[in-house]
This record gives structure tokens, sequence and C-alpha cells, in this order.
């Protein structure tokens, strides 16, 4: 029997297939802590979540239950079917070692970037050069003259958002490991991922 | 003696090498004309321009005169050295025919996706999944709810922005050819690029 529930650690991430039909929740087990999300078509890995087509589609920076979320390619690939939340992000791309070690000097620091890779590669997808995820949790507001901030993620311990998957898809989460921000709360918790 | 002045017809692209020092002007000759903009490290094409760790570094979305351009590995690869309209986009991919296919029917239609990688294939630089692209004049407006509406651009004819290479880059403009939106002002015009 396949698994059908994950516990992602803190810092850490997790590759699973979810196929057309499948509802996977993903749930913020402690409150304040972002998971990036990507996918990418089981049969065609030249197509993947893509959160700038998703905006351009939907013409909006925030998604609500109903919405569908679109691929590179226009495609619709997932559904929000719940979402106790309502504030992801969609305009940063996945924190990376080179981030760490730009804006904390930290180089050799965890990120979403290789987790998402470490959970892709047992399925065959190579690394890109970088991975443009939706960040599930994460609370990115812009003021009216455009300044960027990030602050503490709205998620309460246990909240979750719900997706359907439209087309067979491979996705892999990351836990996302950045203490050293808002981001996160300032510290880095378990994600849970499960096909309900 | 190398080229050093490119005049792109609407809908069209242009490739070019732009060496670290050198200063490059993109021109809007007729005014409210998009320019889709990437560049990539000379001698590493897994570096490129990314909109997304630029606005994560500038925590903003808008550009100013100094600020530097980013890489996806938060390396600064450009400096803007001057610009006349100060309204550009960095949240919108590379319209691409998938584009015009869902929002318009019209499957076979120019797009900057295309006209991008035409311009990139002689310096041998594969076409990517998507094209993170920086979108010189576009005019992406965000209400606080969040909603996106691309409207006419600012520019004037005669207005351009001046970039500084601070690595040796290979740069591909496309002259965006989407007539069907107000992205630029429903009629496609020439953009010119000039080392100067």
């Amino acid at each position: 029997m396949n698994e059908q529930k994950w516990r992602i650690p803190a810092n850490e991430g997790v590759g699973l297939r979810l196929e057309r039909g499948q509802i996977l929740r993903v749930t913020d087990v402690e409150g304040e802590q972002v998971a990036d999300l990507v996918a990418f078509l089981a049969d065609d890995r030249s197509e993947r979540l893509d959160p700038g087509v998703t905006m351009d589609v939907l013409h909006a920076m925030k998604v609500k239950v109903g919405d569908m979320l679109y691929s590179n390619k226009y495609r619709p690939i997932l559904t929000i079917i719940a979402d106790k939340v309502g504030q992801h992000d969609f305009i940063n791309s996945a924190c990376r070692p080179e981030m760490y070690e730009f804006s904390y000097d930290k180089p050799k620091h965890a990120s979403c970037y290789d987790n998402l890779n470490q959970a892709l590669a047992p399925y065959g997808i190579p690394a890109p050069d970088q991975h443009y995820s939706f960040n599930l949790f994460m609370n990115t507001v812009i003021d009216p003259s455009g300044q960027i901030s990030v602050e503490r993620p709205l998620s309460k311990a246990g909240d979750y958002i719900e997706l359907r998957a439209e087309l067979d898809l491979i996705i892999a989460i990351s836990a996302c490991p950045c203490s050293e921000s808002a981001c996160n709360g300032f510290i880095c918790t378990p994600i849970e991922a499960e096909i309900v």
C-alpha cells in the first residue's frame, strides 16, 4: 500500500505522487511555519506549477477556495479545495544556500531549494536553476509604495490547505528552514502532508 | 567591429553580448511598448537575472537608479544607471504561445518566450521551461486587495533605461508582441538597444 501521510520534520522535505482527483492536505502542525510546494506533471517534467502564470490567470496575488493553480503552459493542475489561512506567497522563489550566504553569512544553511531537489531526485526530476514554489502559509506583505516585507505567518497550529490534483503530479514540499527571519516566526517546525 | 546598436522591429527579439562595465540603453521608440529582458552569465548559463531574487534583495517591487539586479545565485549582475520611466515589471513571466491560446484563442501568436529563445539560440543557451524576465516599461498595478491589472505603460516616445553589466553577460530582449491588451497600449512598436 502506498504511503498516504507524511510527517515532514522541521528543516526537511518530502516528495510524493498525487494522482488526478486525489486531494492533498498540507498542515502547519505547530503554527507559523511555511511550506514551499512545487508540482511537476508526472508524465512531462517540462510542465510544472507556475506561480507567475497562476497570478496572470487569476489577476490576483491571493488565492481562494475554488481557484485553480496553473502550470507554466497555462493548464490548471491543482484546485484549492479548502484553506484555513488564506495567506500564501506566489512571488518568492525557494530559499537557497546562496540566499543564506548573502543575507546571513551562512553558506552551508539548509534550504528549500536543496530540500526540494532531494525530494524530487527519486522521481528522476533534475535540479532546476531555481524553484519557483507556491509558498504555503508564507505571509508576504506589499505596501502601496511597493515595499515588500515578510511577516509572521497567519497560520495557527493545525491550520491546513487542501489541493486537488487535476492531472497526475509529482509534488515536493519543504518545511522552510529559515529561522533567521519572521518568515517562520523565528523558529522552524514540522509540516504534515496527507492524501485525504 | 561589433555591432553596438540594434533596432528591434515590433514583435521581434534580439540577442547581444554585454561585457562587464558596458552600459546598455533600451529605448521605447514610439512609447507605451514593453521590452522583456533576460540576462545569462556568459561563462555559466545556469546563472541568470532573476526578478524574484532581485525583489527579495531589494525588498521592493520597484527599482530606482543605483539599484542592482541580482542573479538566481544572489550575485549582482546589472546596475540601473538611468531610468526615464521608473515603472517596470518583475512578476510576470514572458508571454508564450500557450498564454495567447488560453487568453485570446490564438495558439500561433508571436510571443516573448519564442523571441527570447530564438535570440539566445546563437549563444548556445537552450530554451528554459519558462523565462522569468525583467519586463521593461511594463506597468503592472497591484491594488491593496492584491488584484493585479496590467495598464498602459507610462513610457513616452524616446524614454529609456540604462543598465550596466557587472559581469560578462548574454542578453536577449523581446519587443512584446501582445496587441490584445493594454500591456503595449494595444499596438506593438519597435524597441531600440544600444551599447552607450
